[in-house]
């Protein structure tokens, strides 16, 4: 018996993650490894990005999800319905508490101001469009505006297809470019939700832990106009009907099967340069810890005595926390990690292979030296203004964005600065109209009071001196006075009134320029000083985009004549992850991971209050072992939640899982504390990511939230 | 790589728990299995209680420990320690808190009160002594008085042995007796403990738990007089010689080995009664569980402006919330069990082979049937009694204690009531004396209050009518009617202060009559109806004796026509448990348990305040790596604690741990939650028992808290 347990509890170590966030057109690339993986379907099939399953993938902008009816349904995790959950909750009708269910589309509700779901469908490689023969001669900002210009016109000739949103997205550090055209729809509206605990049971103390029982699931549907094309809410708009949406598996999922989970991770630096990790880790991350920890705290202290403000910061304190114990897992993997010195030693390899013929050395020597330069440069940048960009009320930002709309309204539409063109003004408009929803003076006030005080304690040569103008910033001030400056600036305007705000969309830069509102003054006083600005950064940025697209030319090329095939870091496009369902041989100090967990956890878990608030009825189904077709009889339970060695980061959210026939089998949701690491380097050992068990989720459905509409429409019965 | 997995946990559910707490000279019964695990000793060898190994382990009386140096150096758990180590505390020396070690002999501390060392000489099968021919044909209260009588001539003829302490005990619920002679050595020295922050590292959040970190070891030192007799305590005392001690395992453990652990186990309930199960699952703990409850919220609430008081408590304190948690982990057991059902079924099935022969059905059957009244009458009045028992003040208690000592003291030797011969005489001293650390009115009234108000809620029927009397309770007295006369009964006594509580040691019954000290009195008139109780419980204890032992006659021989060996259940004598180190396939939801802990895991739990604070030093030197011979290549760190498949309760609380070779390899400290309910029904699958491992006990005492003093007598270096 003995000997079993020592021969497999080694063998069990060969479970290794499985690295690389394909795009679906590299997929032929590894269809070998997906083949030995045990995928049923043929790769080239998920080349095809209108074609299923594929065609079943969506995005949310920063969360990604599915389309699981015929009729629009859309499944994603819980915490990416969360805000708009939020948005419909009162004190008295508080939806986040007790969860939502639409059981005829007539009670559905609109999604949060601003919420999307994007349908790619097509990707297509401009980077010659882009990076033109002209624009390979350019440098500095010459070659940032040249570049923007050129994926602006693409952007827009794309768009003329209406009610689609075209995005030129970079690859590899600027190396290559591609235009993602999706679908963008705008009518977007809240289904159905789990109550909070069950949706976020297990909160922050279990975010990023094994063993996990959080049922992170919620369902929106997508709407369109009668003649089927993208359009702003209304009650005439019917179901948007998707050519291809998921079938659920018929089997349920055991430990060892294959397992894709297809989704847009949003950002990931493993291509990274030594110097760019040792600023991230040294310093960037420690100091977003330190002032995450001081946020919350003031959130906490100036929101305790109000639901109703609690409630509009709820989405942000949940987001502060996520990325706090984010940060802080990374910073903890690496403090026990080589990492520095392998990516030094790495990259002083590369640069031996450079140097090893005059050809090589000729192309790529000179910006790799040149690279290390700039991106120091833009570090100390950075860290100069760390507490200045945090000392700005959120009003006046929004201020400065209405007044630079309407600068660049006053141009062609084509000329006009990315991000404030015609196809961004929607955007816009439900930006500053969410802030009913998620602004508080007093708690920004606070915010803004935290982060001030340290930067006016800063040396004037390191402050900002326009800045220190608009507030009114001298040498030597106390808190008493920032305070009393802050004050009558929050007093001065009247932007913190909805329709106010509203009302300066369509204004003219003469109206800001004749204002008194205090943030509008503030925002005319800072436009010169910010455009000098940003041509110092466009300046540094096209130096930058043109030496780090050779450095990664270089890096591409020595890896390849490795014979490792490279796959670009994630940037919010759609990518295909594959891999195995699995335990780990090593969790907490003293145990190991299993794959799966069961709702057994969730009774062993339940307090009854705070993060671990079980439903009561959902215990109750537990306890009767109401458990129906759900039971798995290997585990004896209803599995939750199950472990992967997928390669997934942040934007992957609410991404579906699928089995080897495509079939889908639950929702990634998570990755684990000591897997985060993997955004900067991939770690075989440790990494695995987290999905909820779509057996969990149709239980929960049918036997305790009675969701019988959505399981008939998704076919579960 | 998923086959594996997958066959890892199908495989390893084969490391099941090895149920048998077997008596030394039972041994040569599994010899077999003893050499089939991995025993590289003669088993033989191992039922010579006056050689090796078994000369070296010693009982302390409720816990068990060994010695392990030459110079009666004993090796136990810190919770075994701990109260010599709080009675040596105060706010300003805190050795709770901090930790002890003596440099030398002169800088060991005398242990608590009536600490104790028993060293097992022989241990003699008396069956025929203590029930002979006549005692058989005796019932009720006369059996009782014989075999007590019996049992207190074979102890005093023993005890002809100076220094020695003898006890007949009842093995099989009376169907056998033995002889346990034990040389009792009374002057007991505290010669280390780790601070707090490691031998009660996670304290009750982490107790019967695993993964587990907790340093639970401590050092006493047996001293004799120069001529090497049990002696008081006395500064021209030396250290104890033993004939053996154990010694070092010169390699590590790791999972899989053997492992045996002897001590001297509590109390099992494995052969009882399903009337016994019932009463005690249904009725009896769920009440504890609660009563507990409401004991730790008055002691807290007592004693939280009062440091000197809170230390006094602490070791209560520590009790109740072992016991509480014990409960309740029993109780969860047993919710999702069907023990009842199958003890029902067993006794069912013994009823069957009992009435199929004529002969057996003549022997057993009445018994049987009698054995079920005689429980029912005994649970019924336990339940009446509950809050009664625990309405009595300490002082009362003390008192009563004090006079029956004094009127047994009337009576020539023999014949007084077993607790209260000459022999007892010095445990009653230490124990009146150690109120001076363990008592504070104030606490224990809050304590009485709790437990009176529902005993006086009671109608009077179910009251006891002495004990109204003598706190003056009558029907319908409120709550400040109750406080009211136990502050008149406090204040009227003076046994609150030691000299005059000790001067009661001695007195006549004259004296006692005429005092009017207030728990003088009130232990004077609850003598005649105690000594009424006494009798009617000897009553039914003496038919419970024979129906009893009747009823396990039988259960024996029906196991052993189906091949069964049948080993005691524990009565706080001498056993044995063997099996290996091994992991269990299932933990919390979602993980399984490896077989060790390491110290990493110290570091992962560290708080730095309550329960998980784990000394600065400590936590320097394993993030330093400092781990010297003691570091394991395999676990990669320090291992800290590892899970056996053994077969042990409370009272082996600090049994040492043997490998194969005899040597010593840890102390065992704890089962998990889960294996407790093995008190009444042992749960192959789930059992495992708790080790602090060796290496760590070593690896703390020489890189953290520096004994080498005591490392070098162990001849550790």
């Amino acid at each position: 018996m003995h000997k079993t347990l020592i021969a497999l509890a080694i063998l069990s170590t060969a479970a290794q993650a499985d690295e690389g966030m394909w795009m679906p057109q590299q997929l032929p690339q590894v269809a070998k490894q997906l083949k030995a993986a045990g995928l049923k379907l043929d790769p080239a099939n998920l080349t095809k990005l209108t074609e299923f399953p594929m065609g079943a993938i969506v995005s949310l902008g920063g969360c990604s999800a599915s389309f699981v009816s015929p009729q629009g349904l859309v499944a994603t995790n819980h915490h990416c319905v969360y805000g708009s959950v939020a948005h419909n909750s009162t004190p008295e009708r508080d939806l986040l508490a007790n969860g939502f269910l639409a059981h005829n589309f007539g009670e559905e509700l609109p999604a949060a101001p601003g919420s999307r779901i994007f349908v790619t469908k097509a990707v297509t490689n401009v980077s010659k469009q882009v990076v033109t023969a002209d624009v390979a001669k350019l440098s500095g900002k010459k070659r940032s505006d040249a570049i923007e210009k050129n994926q602006k016109s693409i952007q827009a000739e794309c768009e003329k297809d209406e009610g689609h949103r075209c995005t030129v997205s970079s690859y590899y550090g600027g190396l290559e470019y591609y235009l993602i055209k999706q679908l963008e729809i705008r009518d977007v509206r809240l289904v159905h939700a789990p109550p909070a605990g069950v949706g976020k049971f297990g909160g922050d103390t279990d975010n990023w832990m094994w063993p996990r029982h959080t049922g992170d699931y919620g369902f929106y549907r997508a709407y369109v106009s009668k003649d089927g094309k993208a359009a702003d809410f209304s009650k005439d708009n019917v179901p948007y009907l998707p050519q291809h949406f998921l079938k659920l598996a018929k089997e349920g999922s055991k430990e060892g099967d294959f397992v894709m989970v297809l989704g847009y991770p949003g950002r990931t630096n493993r291509h990274r340069l030594p110097s760019e990790v040792s600023y991230t880790f040294d310093w960037s991350y420690p100091t977003f810890v330190k002032t995450s920890a001081e946020s919350l705290a003031t959130i906490a202290d100036t929101t305790k005595d109000n639901k109703d403000t609690a409630l509009k910061y709820a989405s942000q304190v949940a987001s502060i926390n996520n990325y706090y114990k984010n940060r802080q897992g990374m910073l903890d993997s690496y403090a026990g990690s080589d990492m520095l010195k392998r990516k030094t030693a790495e990259h002083e390899a590369l640069k031996t292979w450079i140097n090893a013929t005059p050809a090589r050395k000729a192309e790529y020597a000179a910006d790799i030296e040149l690279v290390e330069k700039l991106i120091a440069q833009r570090d100390a940048e950075t860290k100069r203004d760390y507490f200045l960009s945090s000392s700005k009320p959120r009003l006046l930002n929004t201020a400065r964005t209405l007044y630079r709309l309407a600068i660049e309204n006053t141009k062609p539409d084509a000329e006009r600065k990315a991000g404030f063109q015609v196809r961004d003004v929607p955007r816009i408009k439900s930006s500053v109209a969410a802030l009913v929803r998620n602004y508080d003076e007093k708690v920004d006030k606070a915010l803004v009071m935290n982060s001030l005080t340290k930067y006016a304690a800063l040396p004037a040569a390191q402050r900002n001196a326009e800045f220190d103008a608009v507030i009114g910033i001298k040498d030597g001030m106390n808190k008493a006075d920032l305070q009393a400056a802050l004050d009558v600036m929050y007093a001065g305007s009247k932007l913190g009134d909805a329709a106010e705000r509203s009302s300066w969309i369509g204004k003219t830069p003469a109206e800001f320029k004749a204002s008194n509102d205090a943030f509008i003054k503030a925002a005319v006083a800072l436009y010169e000083p910010g455009m000098k600005e940003e041509a110092e950064e466009e300046e540094l940025g096209g130096k930058l985009q043109q030496a780090y697209a050779n450095y990664m030319k270089a890096k591409i090329a020595f890896m390849q004549s490795k014979g490792q095939a490279v796959y670009p870091d994630a940037n919010g496009t759609l990518r295909v992850t594959f891999g195995q369902i699995a335990g780990r041989d090593h969790g907490a100090d003293g145990t190991t991971w299993k794959a799966f967990t069961t709702v057994e956890g969730v009774v062993a878990k339940a307090t009854g209050e705070g993060e671990f608030n079980a439903p009561k009825a959902q215990l109750a189904a537990i306890k009767a072992k109401d458990f129906g077709k759900y039971f798995d009889p290997k585990l004896k339970s209803v599995p939750l939640a199950y472990l992967a060695t997928l390669d997934i980061t942040g934007g992957n959210s609410g991404s579906a899982a699928l089995n080897a026939k495509g079939e889908w089998i639950g929702l990634a949701f998570d990755g684990t504390l000591d897997s985060i690491i993997s955004d900067w380097d991939f770690n075989k050992a440790n990494t695995r990511d987290i999905q909820v068990d779509l057996r969990y989720i149709l239980w929960n459905m049918k036997h305790v939230d009675h969701a019988d509409n959505l399981l008939k429409e998704m076919n579960a019965e």
